[in-house]
């Protein structure tokens, strides 16, 4: 004796979710027997709807309802500024903050020839068109501080160092608040590495 | 600028299950984007069948898709024994170690008069008028070790005092393979008031 099909189902399919184990693919399938029919519904159709109405964005591959993303589709934006960004997630992130009025160029993830991703999979040649074809005057590279990150920002820059553009990377170093001795090694080096001078009496 | 209307849809309404926060409902609902259709199909059916497909036992009060759920249904099982639990999850958690072939009866949580929670709300009355009814020799009460569930197993109990059945309690005490330093003090005095005599050479 298990639990009856329909309850079963919801079960497995909950457990086709990221990070999401058998007890807990359980306890959410339960909770759902009290939540109310309405919200259910909306529950059933958002899943739905997520394969047939989001699509991404035709310029910067952002994800969307539209041919174009709301941010594509806003002209009052700087249009000299592109901020490449590794996933949809990483806008809203930016977007949140409300400091950045560019636009930007989502990729498919970053380069990692051990995962069999190379250049051509995460959508940099369309960046590049975009890049030549636009009068883009800064391209932001806003990757991971990882191996893959780094692979990929250094390959976005070889390709276009030809342009007459410049390219910036976000700083990399210890986050506002942390205690020192908690940072790992690799940050505290890459902070090192990258320090600023802030000297306001120099002779050299 | 957001999230596209559906996905914002689907992340509040992973917001609505227990234990799921901004952070984790934003990543499961950006996770279905990747799933297969079919998947996301039958997730879809699933949390709409949940409502309309699945009901209460007619006699135990379990899930059940039919009117009798399989267990009630099922005539080879022994019909002397009837052990209560708190909720349906705790039939399954039974029913997984195959140890048990009586029957069950399910209650709608425990008796909390703090929450509001009383006597009648939680299924007690079908349970007794089934004792009463049925050939029912022992009764086991497999409730939580908690105070709610100590009050509900104390209330069961007086209400069929006069019956001639046996009334046990499912055993609290150290877990197995618990070590003894981290069990809290709370366990330990069960444990000890709950000794059981294992002595083979008894002179009393």
């Amino acid at each position: 004796m298990n639990y009856p099909t329909t309850i079963l189902n919801l079960i497995d399919c909950f457990k086709k979710l990221p990070g999401i184990g058998e007890k807990t693919a359980e306890r959410l399938a339960l909770s759902m027997l009290d939540m109310e029919e309405d919200l259910l519904k909306l529950f059933s159709s958002s899943i739905v709807n997520i394969k047939t109405k989001i699509r991404r964005c035709d310029i910067c591959n952002n994800l969307s309802e539209e041919k174009l993303c709301n941010i594509c589709s806003d002209n009052s934006r700087n249009k000299e500024l592109l901020c490449i960004v590794e996933d949809p997630k990483n806008v809203i992130l930016f977007e949140k903050l409300n400091i950045f009025d560019g636009y930007y160029h989502v990729l498919d993830g970053l380069i990692s020839p051990i995962d069999g991703i190379n250049p051509e999979d995460i959508n940099i040649e369309s960046l590049i068109k975009r890049v030549k074809k636009d009068n883009i005057k800064e391209i932001i590279l806003a990757l991971k501080p990882s191996i893959e990150g780094e692979t990929t920002s250094l390959y976005i820059s070889k390709l276009l160092e030809k342009e007459k553009i410049k390219i910036t990377k976000i700083a990399h170093g210890i986050p506002l608040g942390a205690e020192m001795d908690y940072v790992d090694s690799l940050t505290l080096e890459m902070a090192l590495n990258n320090r600023t001078d802030i000297s306001t009496n120099n002779d050299s």
